[in-house]
């Protein structure tokens, strides 16, 4: 059985970072991501870098990666300013996001659902006339920081509202990371059915413990594309010192041992690791990272 | 639906910090979990100190604790002289201990499988004619730092041998922490059905991230007793640095979530590994606990 596995350490991992990372080392971990067996990866964002100055250097980055036909890099959108960087860059994916809850949606993209959703269709008819593919993002799913329990069919109107622009795949994400195995089988056990195992994506946060606990529901029912951080890179922007994205290592680990097939060497992924941790200056939370830098030399 | 936890910080977490304790911070602690609602707690080991410095202190800390009715107190014991100290301490449980895999066996309690038999056999005849109940650790059931592999038939044969001797409960322990779901499922699945759900307790460590995801794999198998430790104190010795057991704070958010009751007032479990990590001067792996202590001035 194959399971992909979208990489957005460069991208949702490296926002939450508070260390600026060149553009440069960003390239290089990029890089070593390939090596090791990546064939989707969320290199940056075209957001505005007043808001993110972590990803200022979107052009930089993309611009400096050797592309590989095998490997498919793709950048948040959030509006036509952002899409026609990305056309700049020759990237053949974008990803579109959006909030299931109202309050989150206000506060993270300053606009009402109802009023998101014609911005975002302009972005996705213009990048698939471009030929581009549009990938979107599901916030909030699991719980909102201002609302807190988010209905369910919030997240079918937004998911079927964004498949409809014309979005090949939607990725549900618990943004606060607050799931449990639990709530993971009824999201994704209620929208399996309507939306199909082969459009819908998990995105978990690791905040509290749960994220691999939550792939593994999310995998008996039937979801087989998980989106995950280099390292565990990143954190929780609304609990500073908390953790982020779940692992591509310990995702790795877990899914290798339920012979679940990822075509990623998971060695050469510890490189990858060990390389943003070094640039960072501090230890990732990644924790088969550190039982590998553990048991070796320091070196 | 009830779990039952029991927490090992105490003896498993502590022994594994390299940082002394001392008597009066670990009873302080103890009263701690005692108060968060926590009613099985191994507080100490009576193995020789010159194995574990950590746990010298075993009498006092036992002497020290406010009893309660409600809960049991248990310690690690290895021998009759063990037995004889947790006689004294006023102990009602004792806990023995073995390996699955013959290596790990011969390396941890320096005797083969075969041999450590009539030494157990022995404690826990005594210990059963002082009133006592004796719980069982069977370790390396997931994997074995020195074979690798262990067939479950060990495991099989280990556990019903100490059941034979009047042990009223097994804990499967994946003392390396290498297991993931698929694992989890085989093995759990298929003793469960030789000895019953109400006689086995999973202990997980969370050396590579999986420790959740095969509590939830666990649960799905019928186990209702899990082993964790406050804070999720504690490491690998065979990766010093790596994490150890699964956190209790982060077992209980996700019980929790999942509408298991387990009699614990997650707040105040908080408090008691904030306690201990600020004994210890750093910052413990538990996710929960983190996150919590992000979220909150300092203080």
């Amino acid at each position: 059985m194959r399971v992909q596995i979208v990489e957005v350490g460069p991208r949702d991992g490296l926002q939450n970072e508070s260390a600026i990372v060149p553009a440069a080392a960003k390239i290089v971990l990029i890089h070593k991501l390939m090596a090791a067996g990546l064939k989707r990866i969320e290199a940056s964002s075209f957001v505005n870098p007043k808001w993110i100055p972590q990803l200022a250097d979107a052009d930089e980055v993309l611009q400096g990666i050797n592309r590989s036909q095998e490997v498919t890099l793709s950048a948040l959108v959030p509006n036509v300013r952002g899409l026609e960087r990305a056309r700049q860059c020759g990237l053949n994916e974008i990803a579109l996001f959006m909030s299931a809850s109202e309050t989150h949606n206000q506060k993270n993209i300053n606009k009402r659902i109802e009023d998101t959703y014609p911005i975002l269709r302009e972005v996705a008819q213009e990048a698939l006339a471009l030929g581009m593919k549009v990938r979107g993002y599901v916030s909030t799913v699991f719980g909102c920081p201002y609302e807190g329990n988010v209905p369910l069919d919030n997240s079918r109107r937004v998911t079927e509202s964004l498949l409809e622009m014309g979005v090949y795949e939607i990725s549900l994400g618990d943004t606060i990371g607050v799931a449990t195995p639990k709530q993971v089988h009824e999201v994704f056990g209620e929208l399996v059915k309507d939306v199909t195992n082969e459009r819908l994506a998990a995105h978990f946060h690791d905040t509290r413990g749960t994220g691999l606990a939550n792939v593994a529901a999310a995998l008996e029912e039937g979801i087989r594309i998980f989106d995950s951080s280099i390292g565990g890179l990143g954190g929780c922007p609304y609990a500073p010192g908390a953790a982020g994205n779940i692992s591509t290592e310990d995702l790795v680990y877990m899914l290798h041992g339920m012979d679940y097939e990822t075509g990623i060497d998971l060695e050469k992924l510890i490189e990858a690791g060990a390389y943003i941790g070094q640039q960072l200056g501090k230890e990732l939370p990644s924790k088969v990272l550190r039982a590998s830098l553990a048991s070796k030399p320091a070196g």
